[in-house]
């Protein structure tokens, strides 16, 4: 399946996408997407519907993030070498964490505003993974029964408040619109190898990030096994999992976005986003 | 007010404590203490109620975490300068921004759990504030306003997760249990000055830490002020505004938590908590 939230930003409804490519209302069958809509027993439910049955949402409507006011909004640096390596960091032994504001996540095609102050706004693409069932030490080997399903997200950043302005990395991640998620949230029976997806972003139609999955250094299923060793994933959790080579971080010289700039990026298989680059208003 | 939850841990109901320290059953005035009820008019409507007329909550009754379900939960680190010498840490030019995991929030009795794998595992009584009114690009002189009140909160830390096993400080701060909170939202009218608050923590009886929010580096409106440059705050988020010095780290050689033991903490005005160090279960 491929789950949806369509409609004007803070009042999305819940909806699916058909064989045909139309988005489906399921705002008479889940609250949202999020919470038990996720779990085994609720995308089960949602697989048992008929789906000619469900009303057509408004053609062209917006896209609102994939999930739900996630509880926690997760990322992983550092998770591609190449990308390590254009970075000017080491190769990590162990996965770095870190993390966003919940509430910098927007809809897939929203603007991204350029904060205050900023001068090094950047974009990453990034395989997102959405939790379905509660992990708390989980074995590699069990950890994809904890995944809801997977999504395309730009993990949007500003370098200098990320790396020049003391401690970190949070400050420079977390900022207003910093985190579109989305179209679709697509279920795992739905993906024949995540670890083997192409994913590119362009700026202004210029190439920018070309990657693959397959260069992860540490996997989706690993990734969530370590992660639930620090932490409790909770239903409706995101796991963003580091970028591909091809950041504005990493061009010589460096290049970084600026108002009228158009982003856009997508993951095979997860569908496409597009962002403009609006300066901070007022 | 002093504004509380209490009842069994996942079904906590709102309440706050009348003028003889009796707390009163809210739960038929407003939903929790989250949302709404932190807003000013949420605030205002609560101080307008009949108090006595509230039914008493039963005595010795479990207090959970003072605030429901914060939507982020920010943590300030190196914020005592005498703390940032005794980590061998630089005191910093601006605050260092972190954040935990808000599943890992629970009563300020709790049991706090020693996560598997964990050899050094640590304490740090911290001032609270918790965000009223949503602050976007706040300055100074207006933070004030965005505060719907202080608490009383343990960052537990775990120091190999934090710092001996790559990136960022996420990793040893997020685990199960490590983050205590309250008894008491307390409102600002009711506190004096902020910045001249004792503070203390015990391991065992035994003094560890002693200090006083008035040798803060950057207070509490700076910091509300500051981190609204870098992410929105919104009603109900928790900022923890870092910790004084005599952590288990800082001791030579470092002493660290193990099952058995009892951390007793409390802040000038905001109450106190007690924990019992258990092992992992299983």
């Amino acid at each position: 399946m491929k789950l949806v939230r369509f409609g004007a930003a803070g009042s999305e409804k819940p909806g699916l996408v058909d064989g045909n490519g139309v988005v489906r209302d399921l705002g008479a069958v889940v609250a949202d997407i999020g919470g038990d809509a996720l779990t085994p027993a609720g995308l089960d439910a949602l697989r048992g519907l008929d789906v000619e049955a469900l009303p057509v949402a408004p053609a062209g409507v917006r896209f609102g993030a994939c999930v739900a006011k996630p509880g926690h909004f997760i990322a992983v640096g550092l998770n591609y070498a190449d990308h390590a390596e254009e970075s000017g960091m080491a190769i990590p032994a162990e996965p770095v964490l870190f993390s966003k504001a919940p509430n910098c996540i927007v809809g897939p095609d929203d603007d991204i505003i350029q904060p205050k102050g900023s001068t090094k706004l950047d974009w990453e693409v990034e395989l997102g993974i959405v939790i379905g069932t509660r992990a708390r030490h989980v074995s590699e080997a069990d950890a994809a029964r904890h995944i809801a399903g997977f999504c395309l997200s730009n993990d949007v950043s500003e370098r200098a408040f990320q790396l020049q302005q003391g401690g970190q990395w949070i400050k420079g991640k977390s900022c207003e619109t910093f985190g579109p998620l989305g179209p679709f949230l697509v279920t795992p029976d739905e993906i024949a190898d995540v670890q083997n997806l192409a994913m590119w972003l362009d700026v202004n139609g210029e190439p920018r990030q070309r990657g693959n999955t397959k260069t992860m250094i540490f996997n989706v299923n690993f990734l969530v096994s370590y992660l639930s060793r620090f932490m409790v994933l909770d239903v409706g959790d995101v796991i963003i999992t580091g970028t591909p080579p091809g950041v504005g971080l990493g061009m010589k010289p460096p290049v970084y976005l600026k108002p009228g700039d158009v982003v856009t990026l997508g993951i095979e298989g997860l569908g496409q986003q597009r962002q403009k680059v609006v300066a901070f208003p007022g």
